[in-house]
């Protein structure tokens, strides 16, 4: 399976560029794939959350994974408007993700908090990649989605690591 | 990695016996991993859905998504007041998923409904196994959730069934 | 008119058995038809109401009206997602009906609120008899929304009865 | 049964000349029962519609069914008003409505539409005749409920005749 | 003062004949008098309700109360889009009222709810009235405005007709 | 008719002592008086305005109207409580009232604001006297409903003293 | 292009009859013309408002246009269930439209305010005219419809007009 | 256990005299515990009422309990806030309560009105009481709280009160 | 006092088998009794909550309490749909409950939480207990609540036990 | 008419420099009339709509020409903050308008589709280089503006452009 | 500049004598200074938390100061209804406020929350002593609106008081 | 104090180059800084506002400062994301300030509004200056907020400088 396809039953008309058009394409695809990772671990460290401040950071991370399953459908539904295709399975995820996989038994708080601080800071980085791509192939609209994505990674980001401070 | 663990960080104290509550939990955590391959799958169609019916068909996997979607966390969350822990990412997801996923280039209407009666039929076989074992272990409270899971699971194959007969 | 069919055009697809099934069906098919008839009498004890006590009793019988008419969509699409027709006419539901009609000129507003108690009683024995057939069936769905309408309807006898007593 | 009562203990007063207001009162109890009647043949259809167009008939007659229903509960308490009796009972609206029953085991999508179609044209006249009657009996607040009714009962009609046009 | 005058300063223009248009004014106005006349009549028993069914039928005149109050501005602005002067005074409503003060010390439920009967019926005959004098003066506005009115008026005087009853 | 009363039929019991609570009683009847007075001239001035601001202080009428309306059901039901008799008709309201009446033809917006500020500084003024009255009487709980009223009313003078000033 | 069609592709079946009906859909179709053109216009000074009572009436111009906006959906799909074709494009609505254009470079508040009057007076006189014609075809749907839209218009032209009195 | 404390790890700082405050704290307390108790006593009313007027009766109290129940939290925060400790345990309710049990097995609709004026005229006095030892603390915020209390609770008792009246 | 009883005056008429269906009334009585007095034991450690969670756990404490209280009219009212009397007093709950008062002076937020978990573990036990006895009776609608409410209280033994976890 | 000018009475202060926003301003004039005409043709087609898929195309276009709509107002007040004129009449938007008028009799469902999607098309062409004239006058306001506008009209594309596909 | 002024041309008119009146107005001004200042301090805090509370307590103070910010307008207009001049900018709160501004680079969580306690136990102080001065002055208005801040201000002192306990 | 630190404590991880985004962040304090000088003097011309445009002017500075107000929170937000402090107390505002104070006794309503738009000028101008830093730092995040606000700036200034017109 190829990263990125314009399958001929499914080609949406555009006037962008292609090459610059499928670049984005293809980058935002994994940014879905990612987005869908991120928001499983970030839901896995929310139910398998413990300690004293269980309740409060059971909520932070339902908030957070709340917000990054919202930007899937937006993002997909750019790829396919730009005339490419996008995620399509389980499989199709695992393959494109970058957000590794935390299967262990036990994971402190601390240690979810920074997991994610790391996965989010990526996450971030990638987001603004692949705004330059926007820039390169005139895609202003996509550019706008993921100058609103960039600040929520941020501010998931910035909670993340204030919490994990031990100065008190 | 086992399919199911109550790893003693997280066991959560519960009266009901260990092995039939076990086997709640371990079947469980099989519907969510299908729930998740399930969400994505209709998703996968709602993106690249084509065709004269684009805007209804479309419009009614999205809804199909939504409640999908929206019986993971509840079912997850079972599992844990069970004592019993539940789906880490996405890697664990693909393999407890019983779910195919179909990552063909284009994909007819008529057979992505087609596809999609089969899961569901599935599910709700599944999801009345998965109570049948909450009796066995007098979990009434996974019980009275499947229900609710059982009749919006058959309401979707209803639907979808209708919208595939040929004679108009 | 069979009181039950399931034409080979509209046979939506269940793993439940045949037999046992079918037996849910025609039931709740009779449910529907009286939830009709006691929705239409207790409209018409709400119109032809009198006497002092005119707007309390008025507004608790539209209030039970519309809790009854509320059950027929749900209770309907129950037997269709099991392959079986439901309710087609008028005619359909003065033959299945076991509610009486009342067409009296003039009923005194304690008669109505007997009357009414009755026909409820009768209505949740018939719900409590088809959430034995669902058991029978394995038909998980159909009973957890019988459960509810259930206790709705010995809320209705309640009222009705407790209204009816005439030590002040 | 008479078609039409005004029973002494049931007789709120009126200004409005008394045979011209019972020919209202007639007319608007004939319109009720032909309201409960298409209520629930619109329904028969919503329940056992299928092929392609399946959601969006569905949905469109259920929107329809919502809307006939609504009219029943304002017109039976316009007769009230008037002084006279209004529907008791199942019996009651066989006796006095003029939609047919459809009890047949399948009727094609293309045939619900058509029949409906009929049925809605016949309620528009018989709306507009009972609104020649309020104007003879000077009844301005019955004739004005009409007015928004006919509306309605022609956007059913449109609705239903556009979409059964084979022309694409 | 006049009882209706089109004030130089405040004539609002309008291509509707002056004459007709004029008796429509003063027969408004004459309603808005009433209005708020019942209004403070319906008020007063709602304060100065007693005996068993206190709540109830405090609770009904709060809502026939509310219900006339609502009628005052659209009325009195009609009159203003009509070219001429409305209420403009305690005094002013004095003058023009035909609703009977009731200063009594103890008035019993029974005789409250007879007393608003005949006030209610009283101004259903007026509503009707002032609708036949917009029909001569082609001001259909004003017309529609009037029978919902009537239609509320109707209700008030339903509801509390069949209160009074003494057959329980 | 007298001014204050407490017919044995509707003598609630109250545990403050009868002689302040009469006083108490009777000021808040003449407040309930001046409610209504002010309000008909308030909406008064809302019909009647015209000039280049008449959409604004159309509005701002409008709005200080209701808020003198709001005031009366909880003030009258004071009276009722304290175990007096409260307003009963228009006759009523004019024996108490002290707002004065303003049957001009004309009125310029100018002269509209002016004595409504007039009208609202004696009713400010009222109001606190009553508030000591409930302090010699133990009523805290009218006293508390008065602080209320009286800064709304401080409100409306402020806004309608700003508006007349001449210095733009 | 004729200034009415039925064409025999989108010929909704009706029992008005041809000649009156016609005549009513014609006259619609020249009053949804009107509305997009004082839409527009009211649009163009809200625009280019200017002066001390900017925000006054740049809000009062927004509201108005909102309202005209309104009414050409109800009126255009009126024509439509009549059997007729409505508005198609921006020549037709120029070639039916009696609004005036006023493409000026700058119009002083006052003359906004005055043009509006005119526009709305006469927009006033062809709904009523429109009744007329109405109440020869018996359409009491279009009737009622336009009554409404009467009062809305009067009203528009009541606050225009007393906003450009110069006496303060 | 002594009837109010200031444990140290609970003594949040306060400004106010200890002595006059430590009254309050007293005070208070028996009127959360009384709050408690009345509330549940006017439930048990709620749950036996009987005869005709069920309905009416029945919510009347639902919304009196949820009216008592809605003081509780406020006023033992009040107690806290005051740096005293608050209410702890059914136990410390029974010992501090005023209000009576009524255990009887069957008390009449009448009876429970007349026991529950008794209780909230008492309730009325205590708030009252409380209040004057908040003028001597300089408590204005437990005072400004009471005020709107003392209101609620003349209110409960006069609709109790005039419903139990005989003459109707 | 007998722990259940049906008053001859308060028995809702019911074809449930009398045994069988006394036993469900006796058990919810006392689940009644154990949600009132949970519920305070809840608030008390609302209000004495102290340390560096203070806000966390004294919002998590005012979420279970008002989930708890939110069982007890449901459950109540199920008791009278049987034919049964429920919960009267103070001193009725007292008698039955079996959560156990604390009335300590201080209790550290860590004690808190352990002693809730014991207590909702215990109504865990007892809900689960009473449901049986529901199958026993064939009472599925008191069963049906009871499921949801188990799953409720699971939900809180989860969030408190995870909360007392040791490791960060 | 010149196609765009600054009125010395409504010239908006700016800091952006005068040739480049006057661009600007000119090209986003442009795109309220097309906005305009483009609004009514799919009005147009919304209302001539027929066919299997009236109501599901007769919805769609609906919801698109809302879309469109809510895009005139702010464009026209950026140029308007931008220091120039912006639309003023039908006549203007006429000479201003790129997009074609529609005025045949019938159009198929087919055509109407196919027509929209050229039309937004050229829409979003225009959007992106009006949208290089913005970054050109450093006007990041209207810019960004403009970027969620792309996004729309490139999601009314692809609805268009997947729905006239004929391979089922 | 003076601390209070009463400018001629901003003299609301008032009957409360001028020297009290002024002692109030001056006091009001000292607490809206106070408000911004420690409305600004409060959201440094919230900004610059840090640590394992982060969330916790970054939403508390959020909370805390919403509650500030709330009470500046109603406390600045009753000094303009007083008919003095209120806050006028950054200098003027500088120069009244008595909060202390923390520049600090680092503040622990602990030390945040230490110092909003003393800053709000001074608050509380303050308010109560404007209080004392609204007695004096008879300015009921300002002194109900103070007692609603008092506790609002007491609960803040509370919060944070439990807070900063060490005893976990 | 510097204008701009990244402590130790609270540097919050970032992949932008640190020199640009330095000059973001502390440009960013400087406009929150404006941001509450400008929200403060428009309260306080909202609060002194006089003359026969009172009301409109006072609402329309209302609107306008809660616009500015809300965009405090996340400029000082972006600047904790991008590792700097924001600002920290109204000394700190007063030292970054551009926004001059207006201390004056009496400012008449037109010079209020000359002021504001010189002040919404300047904001304007900074707004896109700092968007600059953003596009030489890469921090698409804050660019994208800061578009919105030049947006509303903007509006600001439109509307207060036609407002100041004197053409009527
Ligand atoms: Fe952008
Ligand atoms: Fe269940
Ligand atoms: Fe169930
Ligand atoms: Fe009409
Ligand atoms: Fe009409
Ligand atoms: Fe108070
Ligand atoms: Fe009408
Ligand atoms: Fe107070
Ligand atoms: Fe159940
Ligand atoms: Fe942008
Ligand atoms: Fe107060
Ligand atoms: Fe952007
Ligand atoms: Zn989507
Ligand atoms: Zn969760
Ligand atoms: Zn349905
Ligand atoms: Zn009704
Ligand atoms: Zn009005
Ligand atoms: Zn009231
Ligand atoms: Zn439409
Ligand atoms: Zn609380
Ligand atoms: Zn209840
Ligand atoms: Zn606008
Ligand atoms: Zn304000
Ligand atoms: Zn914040």
């Amino acid at each position: 399976m190829d990263s990125i396809k314009s399958v001929a039953e499914l080609d949406t008309p555009s006037d962008l560029k292609e090459a610059a058009r499928k670049k984005v394409a293809e980058s935002v695809n994994g940014l879905v794939a990612d987005a869908f990772a991120l928001y499983i671990k970030t839901k896995n460290f929310h139910w398998h959350m413990s300690g004293p401040h269980f309740r409060d950071y059971h909520l932070l991370l339902d908030e957070q994974a709340a917000q990054i399953l919202a930007t899937i459908d937006p993002l997909a539904e750019r790829v396919r408007k730009l005339g490419y295709d996008t995620i399509r399975s389980v499989g199709h995820i695992a393959q494109l993700q970058t957000v590794k996989d935390n299967d262990e038994d036990f994971v402190s708080a601390q240690d979810m908090l920074k997991e994610l601080i790391d996965e989010n800071k990526k996450m971030g980085k990638k987001l603004r990649e692949t705004h330059g791509l926007c820039d390169d192939a005139d895609d202003v609209a996509t550019a706008s989605l993921l100058e609103e994505y960039v600040d929520a990674t941020e501010r998931r980001t910035w909670f993340l690591f204030e919490t994990t401070r031990t100065k008190k």
